[in-house]
Formats: C-alpha cells, structure tokens, sequence
C-alpha cells in the first residue's frame, strides 16, 4: 500500500513546492519535510543533485521513487492515494480531460506567463504553445469562469491544485488581470482548509526568507 | 471497455502531433485521423477551436473526450489501452518515475529548447525550470546514456515516446549536439516498426506541405 512508504518532501518557501504542500495538505497524508535553504546552496550539495540532477523544488521520495516536477508530483500522489478523491479513476470518462489540464498548465500556461514578464512577443504566434496572449487570456476566463465550482465540475481536483496554484500565481504577481473571474476562484481556493493549512505552516519559513532578503 | 469508443486523431504535417501518431501506432488501435491544413487556416475554425481553442494541434476525441497536449494524450492513451503495456499500472512503483519523465518533457526540456533557438540566457538561472542549459544538456546525456536500452530500463514505455520524439526533434534541429550517446538512442527509436508505420502514412503529406512552401 502506497501509505506503508514513507515519504520525503523537499521543499522551500516561497517557491513552486508550495503547489505540492498544498496538495500533501488535501490528501491529508503523513509526510516528512525537509526544508531546503536554496539561496544557502542546499539544492546544489551532492545527496541533492542525486535526487534532482537541476537542483530545483519540488522532489518527493516515495519509498524508492523519486519524483520531479510540481504537476507531475501531484499527479502521482492522486493516484497513490485514491481515498482522498482527488484524481479520476482510470476509466472514468473524465480522465482525459484531467489529464489536459494538468499538462496544460506546465506545458502552455507557464510558458505564456514566461514571455510575459519578459516582455517576449513572438513575430509568428504559431511558435507559440499558447499562440498568443490575448488568446491564452481568453481561454483561461472562459475555462476558469465555467467553474462550477472546481475546473473540472461539482468535485475538487488536482486540476485545481496545478492548474488553481498557477493561476493564483499569476495574479499574485500581477501577470494575469485582477478579473472577477479569476478573483471569485481564487478566493475559493483561500477558503480551502487544506490550503490554509499549508499557508500556516510555510508563514514561519516565509518570514525569515523574506528578512534574510531585506 | 475503452476500444468501444470511436478515437478521433487530429493531426498535421509536419508537426508534433507527429508524437501523438507515433503512439497511436505503438499501442496497435483503431482510428481516424483528421489531416488539418493548418497553413490554410483549418487549425481556425469554429469547431475546431471548441475542441483546442488555441487552435493547435495534437488532439483527440475518445468518446465523449476531448483530449490536447501532446504528453497529456500520450498518458492518456497509454492507461486507456494498458494491453500495449506502455504505461506502468497504477501500483507497480516505477509510476512515479514514469510521470516525472512525461511531464519534464513539455515542461522543462522544451522551454530549454525554445530559450536555446532565441538565444536567450538568463542573467539568474534560478529563473528558468532547467536551470541553465549545459546542466540540462548534462543531465540529458546522463539519463539518454543510462537508457538499456529505454529510458525505463528494458522496457519500451510512453516516456520513449514523449521524451525521445523531444530529444530526437531536439537532434534533427541542430538544437541537442550530435552527440553518440543521442544518436544511438535515436536510432533504436527509428528501427521500431511504429516509428517507421508512423512516417510511412506521414511521407506523402510531408512532401506536399513541403512543395507547398517552397
Ligand atoms: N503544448 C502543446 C503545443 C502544441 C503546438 O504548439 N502545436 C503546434 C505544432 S508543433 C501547432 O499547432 N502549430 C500550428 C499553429 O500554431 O498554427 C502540445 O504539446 O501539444
Ligand atoms: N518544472 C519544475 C520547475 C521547478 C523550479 O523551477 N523550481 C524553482 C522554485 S519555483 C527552484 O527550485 N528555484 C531555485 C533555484 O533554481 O535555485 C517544476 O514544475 O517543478
């Protein structure tokens, strides 16, 4: 069974680990973190590198598994740990939708979130994954305004852990508009138990990270 | 039972959805393919866009389901027609490894990619998800090297689909070194009957898009 293995979470506040603690906190499972100080160079020390050859957060070690890469991270531990309800099972019909969105947002979202901070605007928009902005945009309303109220219907998923986590991001940092749609969502996903935890426990760390900055 | 429903390929070439038809033919299954001349426009249209509203291809329809993203589609398929044995089953414990490989892939391998085309270089490479580029070329010369024969082990799964259609592209544009540890992997990929079944039905559309363009 998946919760004889013990499992490691290598972590650091603030960063793109916090997609996965939120997600340990919905499966309600028991894990150990370690948390890594990467401005300390932590994820550049040998043991590290073994697990994560890019030194980057997230990894998970589950048993002997080792896992990389925020989506793919949360897509396991859905699937490891059915009990929470997160994923569909394989054969239900809604399973190739899920699996859409939790590349999608990787593959095509991060991305377009790239270019924009950089100011980057492709002369041919067919080079693109996203196409362009404003299209991008436009579909991220749509999709994320047909919420009923999780992306993919009535039930809370991991979609709206991966793909929810990026587009709070997105209007964390102002590179997504402050729309009502994107508002009413993510105060959603504030109101989540299990994304409150994660907040409380991280706010200690998130603290001295940002008074060693300053 | 999944082969009850109709598949629906939509597809163009050249493209990556090239990936998508590399695996359909792999898992050995029944399916219609919709050539979509994108140049002229057919990527464009109100129906095509209520399916992939970036107007991109791949996609499938299963059924009922709408699936897009190359790796999303290839995952998808690969559970749903678990005869071919190409993915690991849910509990088998190499699965985590296994989505690690799918997901790093679009995520991680490509955005290197498309940096490397631009030649862009962050001042900070803790800003990009690969890092810097020679500590990804590393490590895909490490993980390519390590394969025996595939990225799994003696195993061929849907992560030499995805990964290898990525690095063999990676190769064939001069992006990747013609590095031996690439080109052996790459030629084991292209003696695979699929492979070769895949470009055989492709070549005549190929040489039309390219006596189309010159
Ligand atoms: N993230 C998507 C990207 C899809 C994509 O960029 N497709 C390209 C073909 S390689 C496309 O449709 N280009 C034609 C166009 O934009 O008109 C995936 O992996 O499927
Ligand atoms: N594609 C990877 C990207 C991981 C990544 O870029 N992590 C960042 C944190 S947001 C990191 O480790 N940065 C610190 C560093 O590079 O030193 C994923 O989704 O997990």
């Amino acid at each position: 069974m998946a919760s004889d293995r013990n499992l490691t979470f290598y972590h650091a506040v603030p960063s793109r680990s916090g997609t996965v603690h939120w997600m340990l906190q919905e499966l309600g499972i028991a894990f150990d973190t370690k948390l890594l100080d990467l401005q300390g160079g932590a994820g550049q020390t040998p043991d590290y590198l073994a697990l994560n050859p890019l030194g980057k957060v997230p990894t998970i070690v589950h048993g002997d598994t080792v896992v990389t890469e925020a989506a793919a991270i949360c897509c396991y531990l859905a699937d490891a740990f059915p009990e929470a309800g997160l994923a569909p099972a394989l054969d239900d019909p809604i399973r190739g939708e899920y699996l859409r969105w939790l590349f999608f947002s990787p593959s095509t979202i991060e991305p377009a979130f790239i270019d924009r901070v950089r100011q980057y605007v492709a002369q041919d928009s067919s080079q693109n994954s996203y196409r362009d902005w404003d299209t991008l945009l436009a579909m991220l309303l749509d999709v994320v305004g047909k919420a009923e109220p999780w992306l993919l219907g009535q039930k809370f998923t991991t979609v709206d852990v991966v793909m929810g986590a990026t587009i709070r991001f997105g209007c964390m940092f102002g590179i997504l508009p402050k729309d009502p749609v994107f508002e009413a969502y993510i105060a959603r996903i504030d109101a989540r138990p299990a994304y409150q935890r994660a907040q409380e426990i991280d706010a200690p760390h998130f603290a001295a990270a940002m008074a060693g900055r300053s």
